[in-house]
């Protein structure tokens, strides 16, 4: 499986702090009432450390600021690289599992699965026709992506951004959680939505990002990489369902310096630093009030500290994970539920789609 | 509007007599019973007589031949080239009243418009991640078509043979009558068919493409080409809504040869030929009839003989047009009932797919 393929699909969308940042100097909506939230995340590959803080904690929060918050699985991007049929039924059902114990609240947000809402891929064609083929080809993904493989890729891993277009502007998103790698894929969307305004007239709004404003979190192993589920060295990942011993030995074996004191200096000590950010980011407190609390720890203690406050973190998490992953009806009860709220909001768009073009 | 683009869709396709030619040397499917016919034409444009002739008279006999027949007015790839949306519209109608009018019959097939049934382009998404982009880059007809222009054209002009595929096997069609013009495409509804079958076990049937045995009807004005809707000479093509008056002048002014006496060599005299073709075909006499009813009658004046079949073909169906066009409701009712049927059957094909590939 080309894991390398699948760096920047969704699964890799991050933000923290919601920056409302519009598109080229554009202000912000101001309208609450309009604004929707829409993030999609691959069902592939079990959550890390790096996803959680990067991503999964802001999407919890993002419930409670917005109205109508939309996250999907998105099973249809997942399928761009070769994937084994019942490992993706499976990691499908288990990423529901992990969303949920992590906070997603189906109350609160609509959680669904991409593939159940085939207007996504109805609008993604008609998309599709509004773009010509050197667009895409000078995304810097594709480019990295086929440059690393000795064939090319799938056209779908060339088209995957429209599908994503259509993703959000099916729901016509306002707001879009995005890490800075995907700041060019938003900007196919807004010249998307754009485009479609400029000839049928005034009807997609033209999403923002919401970037993140943390520092990545990086690899145990090599703190000059971000922290990757497709990591060779199975030391750099922290996976939200690593046991207890797991844990403590991915943190014991962390790379830092030869320096014993804590400190945080990321430009010079990016391996300490990291851990005083991981240490600050899961237990809430400041980074200064780390630092502070450390004095006199030398590293190799104070990384079984972090492990501990890491595995205190995961504990209830991993432990709802578990149980829900039990009750497989449940699971497939949620998706579908969140599935047929999504189609109650993308039926009308491609309707409206639909009628402006023509074919309708 | 480009229309050279839009040359070698669906639009073109065409056939006669049904040839049962196997791929790649491949039996035909034996079972009668599982037997479906799928085709389609894009709305755009006026049927004119090398339509009616080359594929129209034909789709209405194959209603007789098989159980499940699908007729598709296919809009979605009418797209890949700019449409004015009231123009689309309304020529998605006009086409359902000229088939309708040509005798495609609702209760013997299914004549349905394709955007309609969302199955088609999520069925294509699932294709699009199995291909590669060169085998689309490849293809002559995508190399002609931007060879031909200035831009390249959209992603949707170069993936549209894989929706055609979609179309093809969301109703897991044994038969699809084609022109030669898209053997290529063929091959490539065959390949993705068997590619999906090696990797997910025996699904699709691998379609079979019904080939015309009919030579083409040629352009009045040169009759080295085909007619075409496209061709910039208003004389050279005889469109099935032509005035009577139309039709006399469009004969009157065709090209043929210095000998006035009426025969058939379709090698050395092209122009006298294509209208002895013509003449036979839409009186249902043979060409040897028709020339030998000929005798003595100089080619002026065989022109419009010719003329006079014409206009005595096409009268009553240009008058059930005309009525047709009248009862809009009629007309959306057809393709709305139609599509319903044809969602009956292209829904559990997509189903069994997203099992097969683990989203389901």
């Amino acid at each position: 499986m080309a894991l390398c393929s699948m760096r920047n699909t969704f699964g890799r969308w991050r933000f923290i702090r919601a920056l409302h940042k519009g598109p080229k100097g554009t202000p912000a909506v101001q309208k609450e009432s309009v604004e929707r939230v829409f993030s999609g995340i691959q069902p592939t590959g079990i959550l890390h450390l790096g996803n959680y803080l990067g991503a999964i904690e802001s999407w919890v929060r993002l419930q409670d600021k917005y109205d109508t918050v939309l996250y999907s699985i998105v099973d249809l991007h997942s399928i761009t690289v070769p994937q084994d049929p019942i490992f993706l039924h499976q990691s499908i059902l288990d990423m529901t599992a992990t969303l949920l114990a992590c906070g997603i609240n189906p109350e609160k947000s609509i959680l669904f699965q991409q593939s159940q809402v085939l207007e996504h891929t109805q609008l993604n064609w008609i998309l599709t026709c509004m773009i010509r083929l050197p667009r895409l080809q000078h995304l810097h993904q594709w480019k990295a992506k086929t440059a690393k493989q000795k064939h090319d890729g799938t056209v779908g891993l060339l088209t995957y951004p429209v599908l994503q277009a259509a993703d959000i502007l099916s729901y016509k998103s306002t707001h879009v959680p995005v890490g800075e790698d995907q700041v060019q894929h938003m900007e196919l969307v807004q010249d998307l939505a754009q485009g479609f305004n400029k000839k049928y007239g005034e009807f997609f709004p033209v999403p923002q990002s919401i970037l993140t404003s943390m520092r990545k979190v990086r690899s145990l192993r090599d703190p000059s990489t971000k922290m990757s589920k497709s990591d060779p060295d199975k030391l750099a990942t922290v996976r939200i369902t690593d046991s207890p011993e797991e844990i403590v030995q991915k943190f014991r074996k962390a790379v830092t310096d030869f320096t014993s004191e804590v400190s945080y200096e990321p430009a010079s000590r990016k391996g300490v630093s990291n851990l005083v950010a991981i240490h600050a980011a899961v237990t809430g407190l400041t980074v200064e009030e780390v630092v502070c609390n450390s004095a006199g720890i030398d590293t190799a203690h104070y990384k079984l500290l972090v492990a501990d406050a890491v595995i205190e973190k995961f504990a209830p998490i991993k432990s709802e994970i578990e149980k829900l992953k039990m009750d497989k009806d449940h699971l497939e009860k949620v998706l579908r539920a969140g599935s047929a709220k999504a189609k109650e909001l993308a039926y009308p768009t491609l309707q409206e789609v639909k009628k402006l073009i023509g074919i309708l």
